[in-house]
């Protein structure tokens, strides 16, 4: 069921601007010098879960059968918070009991999940405050290097972890009611409205789109609206997004996160 | 001609705040788990395929023989434009055709240039706003592991792909009028000006470097001036800089990109 | 006494902007295509060898045995500075002898250093002003595949080798009194008071912090305090830090680099 590709995959809040990522790629090769260590990324907001759980959710499907994904955004960390790991379409996952792993365990991708509790995965001595390194890190590294997942703790309950309660939008019969989730480095507004919302409207083509007082039709491509001009469309993980072409959405638009978008269909 | 070395090289302006370049890695090792994968840079000004053009051809001859190269500047994403792969001193180099590969091609390292469109090497669904993620990456990833490169698509003429206009510095018989490009991380300025332009104007210690107002002789080293002194030597890529010996040019001077760099002979 | 690993990590205050850590790596490949490259981390501020020194201490064993450690914070580059290869604790240690290695060699962990010499593992054509690139990438490339040590060239006293002048925290009977030496990512202050220092003064349940007029008990997790309440606890280095549950010490407490903290007993 897992049948490890010795891809180790890190998400983390940690920035780069620390040793915090280095301490952890160093104990992983410490324990599995051959890994592939692959950062998905470390600029996630401070403490911030939902943005680990929306990152890990649209970004997981892209690796390999196989991958061990490390997700550390812990403020708990050194509590008596659990840590997880949840097999999950041949894949590992392991993160605080905080909500991270919700969507996968909502979705039922999640198929068994276990408390990280086996201490001959943990480093010998474990901070209270880098449990990332000091915890995480060695049990993917051994996990990737073919320790049994069975062995990694007890069962636990998909219904037992911890929710978290995701911003869904609103569909009635001929509208959807959705809000910006976050922006990207290009400026571009990610919505919570997915492409299978739409699809369940109208045809793309006989949708408009509502933000800040303008109304938009869906493009294909940032390339088909004139330099500068706003646009919406579907974005690389399915979800609609407002954007500019060669500029950013963010300046263009006086609008923040969980600013309103709605959809009718025309 | 081209031996895969199984070295993936990675260019984008994607920067490193969200899943885009971990998603990349992600879709290279599903399809070659052992490819070493090379971060070259990934804070390129958004849309800015000057600064792509430049940086690659600054660095690629430091890869090894066998490198495939993967520059995604792209604001004409899932349009008509094309996506070349260039067979360039046996190494190769993928990119959208809009001038990024140009200085390869302008100086005649491209020795033959494809049409990125065998499908097999695409990903079976493919957005139309990511083909960094969805056709370029996996495209590397087939090349860095052995499939032909004479299998990717049709041959394209050098004079056929898109051209870039490159600022270059005006050179006479007793002076060169070049422009400050680019800033780096330490505050250096970048110009337009090689080492083999000044050669050809008089010997190193025989010319004087003009920016607002200044007059300086060009140094060896930043530490042979004071620290804090402004200075002009050659950068690490054998173009004139302006510098400040552990300091920042960029804040002595109030100077922006497109400020006018004359040197004299004396 | 070192057997490599094949591992090599990278510290410098490069930044991630420009390609020059794209660079370092490349030129490591051409010469060892199959070495483990870790970056411990570019964003050192720029020249701050102390810093540099720090982050490497705090680091270090954290790495396998056999692994090569380059780090490059460099302003005398091009001079007649020396380049040290420092053997601790079964790893290798590059760096120009500017004070870099200081807390190795001062601590004693550093056994046997050399000066680096030997123009067979230098690039054929070497910059004056990117020596990470052309004479420590390609040396730990060459060592991490088995070069021997002994042969990088002379051996070196550590008296002889340059100092750095760290900042300590005066000790007496009843009181310690340190200062904010850096802050983090997260906003938190790190000191230069380590653990063994609290515990010379009395046990941990007994001590106070004062900074900025707060007093503060030390915790032992962050979520130990309400959310948004400052707290002091041992991060994971072993130094004392204060910190905000949540939130950043940075922003809340208006103090900088160089502030004092006491420790009193009570």
């Amino acid at each position: 069921m897992f049948k490890s590709a010795n891809c180790i995959s890190l998400l983390t809040d940690f920035g780069l601007e620390d040793a915090y990522v280095g301490q952890m790629k160093a104990v992983i090769l410490s324990r599995n010098p051959t890994a592939q260590i692959i950062d998905l990324c470390h600029a996630l907001p401070c403490q911030d879960i939902q943005a680990a759980a929306l990152m890990l959710h649209a970004s997981w499907s892209f690796f390999p059968a196989g991958t061990v994904h490390v997700t550390v955004v812990d403020p708990g960390v050194g509590t008596c918070r659990h840590i997880l790991v949840a097999l999950s379409a041949e894949q590992l996952f392991i993160a605080p009991d905080n909500g991270i792993l919700f969507p996968l365990i909502e979705e039922q991708i999640s198929t068994q999940i276990r408390i990280l509790k086996n201490p001959t995965l943990f480093a010998t001595k474990s901070s209270s405050t880098f449990h990332g390194r000091d915890i995480m890190a060695p049990a993917a590294a051994r996990l990737a290097s073919g320790f049994p997942f069975a062995e990694v703790g007890p069962v636990v309950e998909p219904a037992a972890c911890v929710r978290l309660h995701l911003s869904k939008p609103l569909i009635t019969e001929n509208r959807i009611q959705g809000q910006i989730l976050s922006s990207d480095h290009f400026g571009n507004l990610r919505t919570n409205i997915r492409e299978a919302d739409l699809q369940c409207l109208a045809p793309l083509a006989h949708l408009r789109v509502s933000i800040c007082g303008k109304q938009l039709s869906i493009s294909k491509t940032y390339a088909e609206t004139q330099p500068g001009a706003l646009l919406a469309l579907l974005d690389s993980a399915g979800y609609l997004e407002i954007a500019v072409n060669q500029g950013k959405a963010t300046k263009l638009l006086a609008c923040t996160v969980g600013e309103t978008v709605a959809v009718i269909s025309i």
